[in-house]
C-alpha cells in the first residue's frame, strides 16, 4: 500500500524500505530532475539547520523548489494562536509537500490528519523523526551489506532520543536483530520500545558498561547524552563514561561501525584522523546518506 | 496606464484589476514559465511566514527565483542604521522586483520612490496591504460570481486592520456595494476610509450588533480583534461579541461566504466539519487564491 | 595555480584577478547559466543579509540552487557545541560551495582545512573579507580605467575594519600605488599591513585631516566608524571630522571616485540628488559590482 505521509517509522513496510533504499542508491549517480516544477515547504517551529538543509537539497537535486521557515515558533502566525491544522491547511495550498519539525510530540501526525499534500515528520518532541531512522537503516546496510543478522549497540540517552526509538520501531522488521542497550540507569529506553521489540522477536538486552559491549557490536549507534535532561552531577558522570575516544574505540570489532544521529560533542572524542581513515567512523558517511534517502522519499511521495 | 509599483490599493483601476483576475484564473491551471531567470527579494522587516511564503511560491510556479530575509528588521544593515532607501537601491541590484514588508507606515512607497525595479507592498505598519485586498476581492468574485451589487459586512478591529481598509479602497470602484461596518464603538472604521466611501458612492453604515447583520450579507469579513490595542476587559467584551460560532454562523444566507485574511484565533471557531464541508466557509480557499492572484501581478510587473 | 578555496584576499594572484573580472565583464550582460544544477551554501553565523542576498543572486543567475541560514549561530548546532569543522564536513555532503560568515577570526581558513568542496569565506571575525575586496578593486578597475598609478584614500576605522585590510592585500599586487590612511590616531591601520605595504613597494601615508587629503585621491574609501570601539565622546568627535558631507565632498577630484562598503550612516551624508546624479558617487554602483564579481567567482571555483 502506498504511503500518503511519513509520520512515523512503524508506517514503512519492508518492502517500502527496499524500494526507498533501491531508489536512494540510484539518485547518489543520477541526474534525473523527477520533480521539477514542484515546491516543497520547509515548515520548521525549532530550528534544525542540519535537517533542514538536507531535506531542501535534496528537493533541489530533484529539480524541485524550496519555501522554508527556520523557526516558525516565533517567527510565524503561530505566535498569534493559529493552530497547526489551520497553518498545514493553508501553506498545503502553496506546496505539494511539506516537511514539519515541531516541539510538540503529535504535531506531524495532527497535520497529516488535514493535509491534502503529503507531510514528512521531521521530528516532533520526544515523538520521532522516521526520516533519521530511514538513513540510519540505509547506512547500516550500505555498510554491512545486510539489514538481517545484525548485533547493535545503542548508546547513550535512550530515554529522550527520538533517533533510538524511531530506529527501533524499523529494525523490528528484520530477522535475527540483537539490541544492546547501553545507558545510564536514569535513561534506559522506555517500556513501549521493550514491547514492541518482545512483539517482533527482536532479542534486546540492557547494559550499563559500555567497554563491555563494544566488542560484540556490529553496528555502535552513539547519542548525545543532553545536559538539561539531569543535574550536573549525573551529566559529569554520564559523560564521562558513555563516550568513545581513541582508547575505547579500539575496542571494536575491524568491521564494525560507528554511527551518530549528529551533531556530536564530547561522546566522541577521536583524532582527526581517524576521522578521516579509519573507515569504522561512519558517521559523516550517514550525513550524506540523508541526502540520497530522502531523495528517495520525496520522490516516492510525490509520485 | 502600467503601473509601476504596487504601494496602495487605490492604484489599481477596474481595468487592471479585471485583467489580473483573468490572469490568475489562467495561472491556476497552467504550466508556464513567464518568470524564468528573474528574481524575487523579500523583504521582510517583521515576520510574516504566510504572507512571505505566499509570494515565494508565486514566483516560484512562474519559473522565478527567490532571495529572502525574514527578519529584515534585527537581521539586516537595517541595526546598524542603513535608511530603508540605500537597503532599496542595494537590493534593487540584487533582484528583479521586491517585495517589502514593514513595520512602519509609508514605508513601501519611500522605496518605490528609488527603486529602478518593482516595488509590492506587503503590508506596513497600519498603513495598507493591497495584495490582501486583491486576493479578498478576487475570492468575492470566484465566489459569488460578480463584482457589483454586493452587501459586505466587516466585523471585528476595523480601526487598525489594514487589510479592511485596503479592501475598502477596491470596493469603492464597483457599483451597487453597500458595506455594514460591525465593530465595538472603540474600533470603529476611520474617518477617511468613510469620506472616500462617500465619494465614491459606497453605502456603508456602522453597527454594533453582529448578529443582526449576518443574515444581511452576501460577504462576512471577520478580522481578528488585537488584544494589544484594548484593556483586558475590553478585549473580552469585544471577543465575545465579535465572533461566529457554530450558532450565528447559521445566520448566514446560504449563498452568503465568510471570509478571513487569517490567520483567525476565537473570532472563528466552527467544528471541523463544517469548516470542511460548508461551502460558505471560503478562508481556506481564499489563502490559496492569494496565490493566483500574486502570480498574477508578479507577472504583471515583470512583463 | 587554480584556487580550491578563497579564505583571505593574498591568495588571488594578479592573473587571477584580471580572469575573474574579465568574466564579471562577461556575466554582466550574460544570460549564459554555466552553475545549472549546483547548490551554494549559504553559512551565516552572523547575519549579513547584503552579503548574503549578493551571494545568493549571484549563484541563481549563474543557473544554481541555494540553501541558506541566516543566523546559524543561534539556530544550528552550534548552540549544541558541535564544531565548525564537523558542521563543515556535513554541509560538504549537500551543497557543492560554500560560503562563510563567521564572527570568529580564522573561521573559514578552520572550514577549508576539511572542506571537500570549494569554501568561500564571506567575512571572518575582524580577519578578512575578500569577495569585498575582489568588489572594491573591481570598482576601482571599472571606474578608473586601471588597477596601477593609483592613490586611494582610506578614511574611517583602519584598525577595526577588515574591508580595509584585505582591500590592502589586493593592492599590494599592483604598481604605483599610494594610499593615504586617514584616521583617528586611536584607529589607525595596524602594524602587520604596513609590513605587507613596505614589502610590496606601495607607499603609503597616515594623515588625521581628511579635508586635506581629499584633492589628493583618485579614490575616496569611507568606512563606518563603529561606535561600540569606543567611547561615545570619542566617538562623537570622530564621527564629526571623518564625514563626506555637501561641503567636503566638492573637495574631490572630478574624476574622482568615492567609494564605501555599505551600509554607511552619519559618515557620508550627500543630498539624495547629488547621489543620484553626480558620478563620482560610486558606492551603489559598487555594490551592484558585487554580484558580477561573485558571480565571476563562484564560476571560477566550481570549474
Amino acid at each position: 500500500m502506498k504511503l500518503n505521509h511519513l509520520v512515523e517509522s512503524q508506517q514503512l513496510s519492508v518492502e517500502i524500505i527496499l524500494s526507498l533504499f533501491k531508489r536512494a542508491d540510484e539518485f547518489r549517480d543520477s541526474a534525473d530532475k523527477p520533480l521539477t516544477g514542484k515546491i516543497l515547504a520547509a515548515l520548521f517551529y525549532e530550528p534544525s539547520t542540519r535537517t533542514r538543509l538536507s531535506f531542501e537539497s535534496a528537493m533541489m537535486k530533484l529539480g524541485g523548489n524550496v519555501i522554508s521557515t527556520e523557526n516558525a515558533k516565533e517567527f510565524s502566525s503561530a505566535v498569534k494562536g493559529e493552530s497547526l491544522i489551520d497553518t498545514t491547511r493553508i501553506i498545503s495550498a502553496y506546496a505539494d509537500i511539506i516537511v514539519i519539525r515541531h516541539f510538540e510530540t503529535g504535531a506531524a501526525k495532527q497535520a497529516a490528519a488535514v493535509s491534502p499534500v503529503p507531510i514528512i515528520n521531521g521530528g516532533d518532541g520526544s515523538g520521532q523523526h522516521p526520516t533519521q531512522a530511514l538513513l540510519d537503516l540505509y547506512t547500516i546496510r550500505k555498510e554491512t551489506g545486510r539489514l538481517d543478522n545484525l548485533t547493535i549497540a545503542m548508546v547513550g540517552d535512550l530515554k529522550n532520543g527520538r533517533t533510538v526509538r524511531s530506529l527501533c520501531y524499523l529494525l523490528g522488521k528484520f530477522k535475527n536483530i540483537k539490541i544492546i542497550f547501553v545507558s545510564p540507569e536514569n535513561l534506559s529506553i522506555k517500556d513501549d520500545i521493550k514491547d514492541y521489540l518482545m512483539r517482533h522477536d527482536v532479542q534486546y538486552e540492557e547494559q550499563t558498561d559500555l567497554n563491555k559491549c563494544l566488542p560484540l557490536a556490529d553496528i555502535v549507534y552513539m547519542t548525545r547524552i543532553q545536559k538539561e535532561q539531569m543535574t550536573a552531577g549525573e551529566y559529569n558522570k554520564a559523560a564521562g563514561i558513555y563516550k568513545i575516544a581513541e582508547e575505547n574505540f579500539k575496542l571494536l570489532k575491524s568491521s564494525a561501525r560507528l554511527l551518530h544521529p549528529l551533531p556530536h560533542v564530547e561522546e566522541i572524542n577521536l583524532p582527526l584522523k581517524t576521522e578521516q581513515t579509519d573507515e569504522r567512523v561512519a558517521y559523516f558517511r550517514q550525513a550524506e546518506n540523508g541526502l540520497y534517502a530522502r531523495m528517495a522519499l520525496l520522490a516516492y511521495l510525490l509520485e
